[in-house]
């Protein structure tokens, strides 16, 4: 056995369980729950799911496959087109799964992040045949060392029939220590999550697990799939510079000071590229709660903007990795890891007071935000954290550029075609068009600052007459309900949903 | 000074400030904004906001008024035809006034419970000019306190810039000592909520004031308004039941104990019903931690099934009132009232892991509750505090009649006309015909389940040819989008839902 084995397997007992790939896949069988490490292409379990869909060429099987959050490494691609998967939660990301979930041939259950290992806690899911767990070291306790993500593997590796660790000799041995693992307990008999400040720890750096249930070590040498996201444009840096305008207006009135409030985003490009704009900002000391790290959080590290950071994974661009992973070592002090269930918990992030940064697929007159379902019915990628995140930050804010597929599709619609995030629990929405603060606002105050700051000018005229429409009708919140899904009809139709050429825009 | 005065009002200095309720009212001026005691018509301030009415009569004015939850007293109803109210935060619950809010007189911002102490602690409302408590009496140190409610009144005491107290000489002086107030402080400065059990005690018995901001005393002598609540029928029985039978199974299947956890139940006469037929249970030792404890809280600590009731106000029938409150001090050890912010706070809430039981207006195939707004423009009440336990708890309930006005309304619909909670946030829907346990499932799931358990027999032909054709164009959430609101406005132009008699009814 090579040293670099042995340094980071050090339990010798476990040493004698290395098995391959092929083999642990052999164990998994028609009809069990797997329990995979991985959030958002990071430290999730790579060779055991890659055997198993190879396993799927010698006949047909299924199984139930729960996660943290989006698997790398086409993992969830392939799973979805060997037609293994039953059922996945929470959250996915890939674009063959999507299509598979949209035809019916998997069932996708769309979960709250944090709410994951509550219902695998209370034995609400299917029990956990297996708990397949990517691994950065194995201590001499035989205690988990996770890798770049944390994800829900803690309860996973508690609840699990049997489980299965990928040793990755790739990932940066400097992740051990970086972690802060912390098992509330059951609910009725928990104490309150000590956690009072960003940079707190309140548990242990490994992952604790009955080493009797660990039936396979498999090794693996594969980085995590880099992330995908698409630098900042002129929009996403127009959005930020209106947000900046806005938390500015906070610090005005009081509400804020130069440093802010911890600050979540959620992940992919938008909201990258939003974080990305406060490096230019005049904000100090800044400190990041959330669920994903991505490239910007670094570039804010790196420049001290941040001071701190808190996650539950590491998602970076291939190039980014190349600059961090050697260096990990130097953030050792400004970086912690922690089980989904902490970085996303509503204990913690109303004490806190976070302030939320997520994109809208869509968002209506009145506020309220699909952030999951294209026109009504096809599955995007899921919820992920955005509802732990929005419901109980002070500050829920939701951005998305005004219009997409060139200017066919208007992301602010008459009503959402399907609601994650309902009027109640949205703050702030962010276009580059400009911003509208929504706070304790009622619904018809609500209508006319997000038609007047947020829409494109496309669209206004149309928005405007439905508008005018619906408060004739009278109401709360006013509508016109045979109308209400006319644009998105509209869309299905014609291929756009602007209606007629705006007098305004007509030559 | 009569004696009973003296008792209850025992700071010397505020004994000068005595004044009378029109003089109070005099202080208040156009555009001002007022933070009123009172949660679900108990422990609301009366003689002030009255005179107020009075006082429109001599030249219009008008102010905000942010409350607790809905006031007794026809207050709402007499402010609202008083045309008084420039804009009203966060719950109501009166004809009139929902009238005035769906004619567009008034502006409502309806908000969840919990999250409005936060908006006034961190100023994001307008700032109270005055505060006008409810008090049962106060202390030599001028410490308040309340009377059959807690409400906001810790926050609006701390960040009015002036206050009225009326001390409420008819309510219960055995009151006093019953309540649990605790205030968490600032968002990002605040520790850990100790309460780690139902029964337990952090804070006060009276709320702090700086007394140089009492700007006057006045003496009431009304108790509250009864509450409205019809007693349980034959429909919330079988309710009951079902809700039952589905905690049976909980139990079980061992996720329950014959405790079962900290119930929460809603407002209302359905919700009491439910809570209602535990008294029949086996069930044992149960606790309640809740926000409004109605008369069926009252039978059952009665009856020795419930040991413990936490709540954030006591509101009763008339009959109830005439014999709960006379010996109101057996109940010390057994009640506690806290402010609305901890009674419905998500890090409690979660960390109890409480059963919560709340009334849906509508809910849809696919989980979504409607808990406001009538055919989706129309505010009823409010969402009140049913998204802080939905939110958070263990077990969301939703509990509904299947029809409505004889069988016109199916109160389960293709697409729910507004959302207050999301398919995310909904685990089980009870009516009358069955229960529906969705945790876990995926939309095509749930519709099967929730058509197959919960909908009346009037509606289910209906409903399947609606899902039979949504689901062949495909989708994680099948729709036929044109037709999603269809019932509703078949509704609105028929007077019923029905489409065509069912195949399966005709002669």
């Amino acid at each position: 056995m090579n040293s670099r084995i042995t340094e980071q397997l050090r339990n010798m007992e476990l040493q004698k369980k290395i098995v391959s790939a092929a083999e642990a896949a052999s164990w998994i069988e028609d009809g069990m729950t797997l329990g995979l490490s991985g959030f958002t292409r990071a430290g999730d379990a790579k060779a055991v799911p890659m055997a198993l869909v190879d396993k799927a060429k010698d006949g047909p099987f299924k199984v139930n496959v729960y996660t943290g959050a989006s698997l790398g490494s086409d993992i969830d691609k392939l799973m979805a087109e060997a037609g293994i998967i039953h059922k996945r939660l929470p959250f996915q990301a890939d674009s063959s799964m999507r299509r598979k979930i949209n035809e019916q041939e998997l069932l996708f259950t769309d979960q709250h992040l944090s709410h994951v290992a509550e219902m695998v806690r209370s034995e609400v899911l299917n029990p956990i045949d297996f708990a397949i767990i990517e691994a950065v070291a194995i201590t001499e306790e035989g205690e988990i060392i996770p890798s770049t993500s944390v994800g829900n593997s803690t309860i996973f590796l508690e609840k699990a029939n049997s489980v299965i660790i990928e040793l990755n000799l790739a990932q940066p041995a400097a992740l051990e220590g970086m972690h802060d693992i912390y098992e509330p307990g059951e609910q009725g008999k928990r104490l309150p999550i000590a956690l009072t400040s960003v940079d707190g720890h309140i548990g242990s750096t490994g992952m604790k697990v009955d080493l009797e249930k660990i039936k396979g070590i498999v090794l693996t040498n594969d980085l995590d799939s880099p992330s995908t996201i698409v630098p900042p444009d002129e929009d996403t840096a127009t959005m930020a510079n209106h947000l900046i305008e806005f938390l500015r207006e906070e610090i005005r009135a009081g509400r804020l000071t130069n440093q802010l409030a911890p600050l979540q985003s959620g992940i992919g490009s938008v909201a990258n590229a939003v974080l990305h704009g406060l490096l230019d900002s005049e904000f100090e000391e800044l400190e990041v709660y959330s669920e994903v790290l991505q490239d910007a959080v670094f570039d804010l590290l790196d420049s001290g903007k941040v001071r701190f950071a808190s996650g539950c994974s590491i998602t970076l661009s291939q190039e980014k990795m190349k600059t961090v992973f050697p260096k990990l070592d130097q953030y050792k002090d400004q970086l912690v890891l922690r089980p989904q269930e902490i970085s996303n918990h509503p204990e913690v992030i109303r004490r806190l007071g976070l302030i939320s940064i997520n994109t809208a697929l869509e968002a209506d007159i009145y506020g309220n935000v699909n952030s999951t379902h294209v026109c009504g019915t096809k599955m995007m990628n899921g919820i992920g954290g955005s509802g732990d995140f929005a419901r109980n930050s002070r500050l829920a804010i939701f951005v998305t550029k005004s219009v997409a597929k060139n200017g066919d599709i208007s992301s602010i619609v008459p009503f959402v075609s399907h609601v994650d995030h309902t009027e109640h629990d949205v703050d702030v929405l962010v276009t580059e068009q400009g911003y509208a603060d929504l706070r304790g606002l009622a619904p018809v105050e609500r209508a006319r600052l997000i038609i007047e700051n947020c829409m494109h000018p496309l669209y206004k005229e149309q928005m405007t007459a439905y508008f005018e429409e619906a408060l004739a009708r009278g109401g709360q919140t006013p509508h016109v309900l045979e109308k209400a899904f006319s644009w998105h009809l509209s869309y299905a139709e014609t291929g756009t949903m602007l209606q007629s050429e705006p007098a305004s825009l007509r030559k």
